[in-house]
């Protein structure tokens, strides 16, 4: 079959490679659509970064390394012991697989687990004609849901994770930095939370439109204007119950804190490359504001997803910008993507 | 009445003031014992901090002030309205008065109140013979509990509120760095509340052989081992479930995100004077650390202090390091607690 495999940084080969088989517990699935992640993107431009230049200490898995965990398919053979799954399911999937048996598995913290195993990245992932996983990361998709919205499932996952992290209220102010996929995930997510208000902070003006089409209830360029002040007087002089971070840049974590008003909470969801130097710890002590981490997601949010697609809660489609051949990925799906940024949000491959 | 007032930094006099009176819903109090409180330290070493140089917005209180906080005493004059207390009841109280009506106040966050006004910085406090009051700001002392204790009510307010604000449950793993007075006084809420396992991180020898005494797991030093590593490996490999920066400074908060295991909280009491320059705020985004602040207390906690207390589920004395008249307060007192750090935690003053 063909896959799309990273062989190392700005090398991804489209080839051939053997067909998998399912072994005990697990199932082959046929894949209709799978998209590009940001963190595809970070693998092709800097990696190794997820993937280990060393062999995986759980899956023995090192490159070259079939890319891709957001998808769309069809079960087409199961393994021995697979009970929840057969033939002619439509499926869509989580990225994580975890060890089941720990500290944090135990608590429902798959995110966290020490063992925890990312397909697309430590095992062979979505951009083939078939994968093969676990049968416990996968969740069937009923008719109303479509292949390109199912492979939307796995992103809106992190936005969904977020969003529930956070503790926010309906009724709720928020703001957003960053309009990218996730920003617009969490975005989305947030919406079907009931918020009152929800400020997008942009620098992009194209990102920004598109959040205002999608019903943000104001977009803010921080180029442009003081984004703390401004978020302050669009809420009553107080600031946002709720700040989210979906850049991961070293100013934007304390920019989001200083969008939070005194007792709010801010969820940091972009992975900051390196330190925040300005950043004072006094500024969260006196004002009592919450600082916290949001990582992938955890088991049973992908059917909650998958229930507020299907009641149109949440409703994804303006996230897809493209959709190529899995043949073209490399030049019209991640060249593109990083040379059109504006451009686009998600981009979807056909194996 | 001989008050001791602060008119500068390194200025304190102790003099003579007019006897204040109560005003409508204000009650004037006989102190009997009254605290030195770091922030008064402060005060004195490089204020003003918490006074103001201008006149006070709400008071339109500037120097000179008479200090203190936290205090016992006993009701001699009541002003028209007050109806919870008369004279002959001992009472203490909380620093912290605010305006009962803005969104802060409305959600019993007194302590975010933008009209805050702290009693011994905003107006005349406890290091006097009388002090007048709001009755909003006071609580009954039952016999039981001696004026003594009855002064270490409003910093055990502050150990009390950090802990509530931590979420901390029972059978947690703690980790508090700082063994001064509010790291000793949040380390006793959390024996309170029932932790497993409770670390106090700590330079100085002679506090840590005081958290010791008071039932510490253990006492490390981080000038002398890996802080981090020492407490993963006293709680499983895992980390505290909760830890507390009670010291606040730079180097003091991204330390108590370190020992915070995975998914775990980290609470911020300390007041930082700068930046943490090599904070990432990817540490605690992929591991889901929450890091929140802590400031004072709200109304409801002194009334939980005073219980807490009378049930002996929290036992202060060893806080009490010294006793002497206020007119010493400046050399035997502000002077020594300076000097002889490791020596003292509390020093209550008797008019």
């Amino acid at each position: 079959m063909k896959a799309l495999r990273w062989h190392g940084k700005e090398d991804l080969r489209y080839e051939d490679v053997p067909e998998p088989s399912p072994r005990p517990g697990e199932v082959k699935v046929k894949i209709h659509l799978t998209g590009i992640c940001g963190s595809d993107l970070h693998e092709y431009q800097s990696g190794p970064l997820f993937i280990t230049a060393e062999p995986h200490p759980v899956t023995g898995k090192t490159a070259p390394v079939t890319l891709g965990h957001e998808f769309s398919g069809e079960v087409v053979e199961v393994g021995e012991g697979v009970s929840n799954f057969k033939p002619g399911n439509r499926v869509t999937g989580d990225c994580v697989w975890s060890c089941g048996k720990c500290f944090y598995c135990m608590r429902n913290r798959p995110n966290l687990c020490p063992q925890a195993v990312y397909t697309g990245f430590h095992t062979d992932g979505s951009m083939a004609e078939y994968m093969v996983v676990s049968e416990v990361t996968l969740y069937k998709l009923p008719d109303s849901i479509s292949d390109e919205i199912g492979a939307l499932v796995e992103p809106l996952e992190v936005g969904v994770h977020a969003v529930r992290r956070s503790g926010l209220g309906i009724g709720d102010t928020v703001a957003i930095v960053g309009a990218g996929t996730i920003g617009i995930c969490t975005f989305l997510a947030a919406k079907a939370a009931g918020v009152s208000k929800i400020f997008v902070v942009e620098i992009s003006k194209a990102r920004g439109e598109r959040a205002l089409a999608m019903g943000a209830t104001a977009v803010i360029n921080p180029k442009e204007v003081d984004t703390a002040k401004q978020i302050c007087e669009l809420t009553g002089g107080l600031g946002a119950d709720v700040s989210f971070d979906c850049v991961g840049l070293p100013v934007s974590g304390p920019l989001a804190v200083k969008l939070a008003r005194k007792g709010g909470t801010v969820v940091i969801v972009g992975m900051s490359p390196g330190p925040s130097p300005d950043f004072n710890f006094f500024s969260i002590q006196l004002s009592e504001k919450t600082v916290l981490g949001s990582a992938a997601y955890v088991r049973g949010e992908a059917p909650s997803v998958i229930d507020l697609l299907t009641s149109k809660r949440i409703e994804p489609s303006g996230l897809i910008t493209g959709k190529v051949a899995l043949k073209d990925a490399e030049g019209r799906g991640f060249k593109e993507l990083i040379n059109n940024p504006e451009k686009h949000l998600k981009v979807l491959l056909q194996p």
